[in-house]
């Protein structure tokens, strides 16, 4: 055998396809045969969407959000509430508070989180941006909710942000807050970890609020 | 929310992800983002090659198997022997055979196995084309090796093949044989079931063959 498959197009196909999270090289064969098996508009819808989206795609230059225009629907829209922003890892989180429908406020996307083990320093991330934006003279920010994941790197990140809106703003600068943490609703107080528990008590609030 | 995703683009290229066997959207959602946070041209070498495979690759006119060809590289290729042709379900298989490096002869590839509860018949499968090539006046077929999955439908199909061909050739025509069946190499017979155990003793061979 010259080559594994016999055909230079479904090698080349195979080779990108596993360069996808996740995807092995046989879970890359299996995907392209099915590709194969199907109507060639399919397939070339897949195709094209994936190079349409990378080519259309950009950030939104105020929170880092996934935008297809210079500033993303959620911050041109005037009916958020700006003086809110909430601090998100990535764009999935954005999707995930979105959800919610609970918040309503603007976005910042900070691109990962603080880990010094993967080498990611606060410079990779979109932290100076963030301060700049909420300790900025004119600033309309009066909250900052820190939406990250309670892990050592979203714990991590949140005290760094922290300082550094503090000392950008050491007169004052906005209210900074965190996601509380505590029993998840519809979870079992016999199934949720001691932390997590602990957490819920330090968080408890008021019956009637 | 009006949109889930906040852009048309990244909706348009999950749904296509999405498409695909055993992707779901969140997975989707997830590959996605991670070509968004690739090399532009990363993204688009995926999306091209799924583009120019599905339309660069056809079917060989004799064995079916997949080729940029009107004739497959095997069909083509003078040294493989063309009095042995090996039935198999589909491409894959033909891989997998390919790399056993054992066989020299060529290839049929069905498209499928008969399966009346998933509405397949006969006539949906190369089984026609196959009695034609192995059976017609003038055909160097000597020998037809049944390489199918030991499954049901697997038995079915061969079973259905080797009566079309013997109807077809009453005065001889081509050897059908089939995959032996037995202990896999490097299992061990504690954990063979008792079916292929069995099999493996009806298929017992002399031992110094």
């Amino acid at each position: 055998m010259e080559r594994e498959f016999q055909s230079t197009l479904l090698e080349t196909a195979v080779t990108e396809l596993s360069r996808l999270p996740g995807v092995g090289r046989k879970t890359a064969l299996r995907l392209a045969l099915y590709l194969l098996r199907r109507d060639e508009r399919e397939a070339t819808a897949l195709g094209q969407s994936i190079i349409d989206m990378r080519r259309g795609i950009r950030y939104c230059r105020v929170c880092h959000n996934i935008s297809e225009t210079d500033l993303c629907p959620v911050c041109a829209d005037p009916a958020r509430d700006a003086s809110t922003v909430c601090v998100v890892e990535n764009v999935k989180d954005v999707l995930s508070v979105e959800r919610t429908t609970r918040f309503h406020g603007l976005y910042h996307v900070l691109g990962g989180l603080i880990s010094p083990i993967d080498g990611i320093g606060p410079d990779a991330l979109e932290i100076d941006s963030l301060v700049e934006r909420c300790t900025a003279s004119g600033t309309v920010v009066r909250e900052v909710i820190l939406a990250l994941s309670p892990t050592m790197e979203g714990d991590t990140t949140a005290y760094y942000i922290y300082r550094k809106l503090r000392a950008a703003a050491p007169a004052g600068g906005p209210v900074v807050s965190r996601l509380a943490r505590g029993v998840a609703v519809g979870g079992e107080l016999e199934y949720t970890d001691e932390l997590t528990l602990g957490r819920s008590i330090d968080d408890r609030r008021p019956f009637d609020q």
